[in-house]
């Protein structure tokens, strides 16, 4: 078994090298976010993650969690690793110091989020759901609720959730019938049924806060009724402390594909006490400050399960001794060639690494626009808040199926061993595949990009990024070392119009063409921003390698990738705008009884 | 939970109606396949897989196998299915009557194992693994190995399996080092241990029949020293029951991703008694047998998940209600639209059941080639090996990586359902993703088909199906309801024979081009085979159309599911050319340290 490392040397290309973080940092006004103590928070962070969570992934999956009459127990070693998080204070990086944070820019969250859930996303996933919680509770909570539960939130003595889905409703919230029947004392009585609950129910704190969606007595159908309330595991008595238990009570555990380190709840609410957050009826408006943050989160999901399929492959075929290279015998001394002198091992490896590190660089920049919506002027927060809403379904969609596609393929470099538990390739897929599904299903983000941020703004939101790639091809058409890229790129910049314009066109018509162009516009508008920052990586090196570097082959390296993303992966865009032009007549023309016969 | 049904209306359609099987085994002289025998094989059959097979499907994921002192005990029920199956007479079905079998026609016995697959892989592998076995001792046994073991395995009183792998070498079975010794009385002494064994022990019938691979002390190194043994568990006694107990023992059960049902065991071979088959260091050639059955056998499980998925899923589709049709309201009566009004749904829908039908189509065609491989006259014989020699890798590697894929659809239309074990979803990925890596993985195939099939026959085997192509496309070119079809099959067929040029060409200055551009070779491949085999089922159907039906709507269905094939599946191709015309270069580039920094 390979240990997993973290990728210190190009998070740095991407921080440093690509984005300019310092300035980024000092132009927002982020004092404490000094080189030094990124840096610090780097090294630290990768020494907990490697030491601590990393080994503690298989037993997660092994043991995973158990339910006995209500309590759920988390696997070997997960409460400990959580009590040493907590300590080095690593739950309060990037909030608010007047409820105890640190104040650092929420990107340098997003980066300890991703070695984080590189070493284990299941134990990552109890301070991952905390950090939709904080968010949610500092822009839309009361000072005392914020004194009450944000700050043993940042402390991270507690736990946050996010209560939305029902057995009859997952992507469709306006059907959700939990309900709130208000208290004379002001709070409210919740009862309803709550699934896939994740981190709804542990042993790590001494309370949990839920947050939930549900009905007021009088409240409209639809999504326009749903208010959204605190719910704590334990009320909290006056001094703060954890107190009485609250009336809501974890029915069961499901049992899942993967992630097994993390407890998926079934929560059941009987009266439990609950607090309304903000204005009655605008909860769902709420949830989605949540709901962006958790959509980057899962996004970062896809990249953290390409990383440890592309290290471990990577550690296996350079190991792996089979059959011998068709271009001559490589490794003499051996009874076979490794296999990582195969040409089409090397093709998986490469589309994990151009994938892995494409993917880096998408999250990085997403999490650099969450921190100018927190710090910018308004000009610069407005700009940053259309890039990431158009950007966020982008990155979780495409990054999550790629990563499903990365971790297949590094299982696949395993041959045999890669189908056997102990390897923990199959692991690594098995934890991946949730990731296309929660927090709205690829098929949902697609929508949400086609239908609401690219086609209702009148590709208000498009253009925001086609310029950018457009100014970026403008200003490097002189530069040879750069051609092949630039001339790509503005061909597919334009093409990503064109299509927008026939697909828009199409759907004045008929609306169902925008759900039948939806996925595969998702995902040519993917590789096309990752082609975007793939050329931008190549700048970089190609500047690095012309001005005289040490380091000449991690640039070296970095311009081979961005050709073989361009030359290998970067032609699927043309399947998919084939495929999105063919409209939706030959999906919709089928009566639904006659799929089968 | 959705009950699997066997899809015999589509079956016929394959059979009888795009390939006519009545004359084909007619005039092959497989005279007991007479059309009622045929439906009631279909019918009784299908019952056997729904009623007995299909329930323990799940049983087995949950239980998997349990190893306890070399002993292996199968999930509950496994057994007593086995024992009905054996006196129905399914295990003889194709096998040759002076052994006990029923001497039915290979395909009929492909068709069952169809079945057998979509109700219950894991337990199909049992008496799938020794078809392999028997394949093998009728082609290359001794008439007394042949009475001993041969009529064991067709009553199906025993089972087979076949010992290849070891842990130090899986595809590269050069390096093997089982040794066999020879004994005074004519018989061998084997040695070695074997991994990934499936059906390799259980508690199913009183013996196991091993078919393994081994060294005689005096062979030559690598592929040209391995010799094929029969290794009975039980040495058999003079009157042919199973006797003393032979020195190979179950070490242990490997734990795996999927198809828990079946055993996949550590075999340990202590001087074992073991009989040689056919001549000395000429096992590998033998072997090819066993391999060839295995990988059609494999191309089938592709199929059974991509089946499995769509029935599952299309039946999910129409009961759950989640949001409104984007183009007006189709269930008024209910709180919102059942999913498949949705066109990302339905894409998921189309997409798995132009895989399954198409696939079975391609499934069949091989199995009724292998008809003509044992009986047809001997040009007839030349011309079904070249065939099936050039389409093997490609229904193996093409029909699993695309069952991988219908899997996962059917598993994303669940949404976070799909990823809960007790919808069965799940397990149908798990199950599916062995099938791209045993029985060589998809890059082994490809090499396969590019470098020995199409390029060391100097394209002779792809111009055998090109031709086939050629000549639908000019005798339907005058046909304008197949016009869209006829145009784009004639232009793939023509980029296939380019593409094959160009490879062909850079392969002579670089060997390593042939593996750079396999894969994509391979896929581009599948897809074209698949387009020819829709353009087919698309002229039947106008044709019955045309005739007047009483099941149009059977007829239209597969109009629009060829349509959908062509408009939104097929371009892929494109993807697959431009990838594979882009060669080796940027895979080769890095050193091998240079890949990770």
């Amino acid at each position: 078994m390979t240990d997993i490392k973290m990728p210190l040397r190009d998070l740095r290309f991407v921080m440093s090298e690509m984005l300019d973080t310092e300035k980024h940092y000092e132009s927002l006004g982020y004092e404490e976010a000094t080189p030094d103590v990124v840096d610090a928070i780097l090294e630290e962070g990768a020494k907990f993650c490697e030491n601590v969570l990393a080994p503690l992934n298989q037993i997660g999956d092994q043991q995973g969690c158990t339910w006995k009459d209500g309590e759920v127990t988390t696997p070997e070693g997960f409460k400990e690793a959580y009590q040493q998080f907590v300590e080095a204070g690593w739950a309060a990086l990037p909030h608010d110091p007047e409820y105890g944070g640190q104040g650092l820019p929420p990107s340098l969250g997003t980066i300890m989020s991703e070695m984080v859930g590189t070493a284990n996303w299941s134990w990552g996933m109890y301070p991952g759901l905390s950090h939709g919680a904080m968010n949610t509770l500092e822009e839309h909570g009361t000072e005392e609720q914020k004194q009450v539960y944000l700050t043993k939130l940042v402390e991270g003595s507690w736990t946050g959730t996010m209560c939305l889905t029902e057995p009859h409703c997952g992507t469709d919230l306006g059907m959700l019938r939990s309900k709130a029947e208000p208290n004379s004392d002001g709070s409210y009585a919740i009862s309803g049924t709550k699934i896939f609950i994740s981190a709804g129910e542990h042993d790590m704190t001494d309370n949990i806060v839920h947050i939930v969606l549900a009905r007021l007595p009088d409240a409209p159908a639809g999504t326009k009724g749903i208010s959204l309330f605190i719910v704590p595991k334990f009320l909290p008595n006056a001094d703060g402390a954890a107190g009485e238990r609250n009336g809501v009570a974890c029915g069961s555990l499901e049992h899942k594909m993967g992630i097994h380190g993390n407890a998926t709840a079934v929560l059941n609410f009987d009266g439990a006490k609950g607090y309304l957050i903000g204005e009655a009826n605008k909860g769902l408006s709420y949830m989605f400050t949540f709901m962006n943050t958790a959509r980057l989160g899962t996004a970062l999901q896809g990249l953290s399960h390409s990383e440890i399929g592309f290290q471990k492959s990577l550690a296996y075929a350079k190991d792996r001794l089979q059959m011998r290279s068709l271009s001559g015998v490589k490794n003499p001394e051996g009874p076979a060639d490794p296999i990582i002198v195969h040409p089409d091992v090397r093709r998986m490896l490469m589309t994990q690494k151009a994938i892995s590190e494409g993917g880096r660089m998408l999250v990085v920049t997403c999490a650099q626009l969450v921190d100018v919506t927190h710090k910018g002027d308004d000009e610069a927060k407005k700009s940053a808040d259309d890039m990431l809403a158009f950007l966020t379904p982008i990155a979780k969609a495409f990054l999550t199926e790629a990563g499903c596609e990365s971790a297949n393929l590094g299982m696949q470099c395993f041959g045999g061993h890669g189908y056997i538990a102990e390897w923990g390739m199959e692991q690594n897929v098995r934890d991946a595949r949730i990731s296309t599904i929660y927090e709205g299903t690829t098929g949902i983000q697609a929508l949400d990009l086609l239908g609401r941020k690219v086609l209702m703004t009148q590709g208000e939101l498009l253009r925001g990024f086609t310029k950018k790639v457009h100014n970026f091809c403008q200003a490097e058409i002189d530069n040879e070392a750069l051609a092949p890229f630039v001339t790509k790129l503005q061909e597919l910049n334009k093409q990503w119009g064109d299509l927008t314009l026939h697909v828009g066109g199409k759907a004045m018509e008929n609306p169902d063409e925008v759900g039948a162009a939806s996925v595969d516009y998702l995902m040519f508008s993917g590789y096309t921003v990752l082609a975007y920052l793939w050329a931008s990586a190549a700048k970089v090196a190609n500047e690095k390698l012309a001005a005289g570097t040490g380091e000449e082959d991690f640039y070296r390296a970095k311009l081979t990738t961005a050709r073989f993303y361009f030359e290998r992966i970067l032609p699927r865009t043309s399947s998919h705008a084939t495929s999105m032009l063919s409209g939706a007549s030959s999906l919709m023309e089928l009566d639904a009884e006659h799929f089968a016969f």
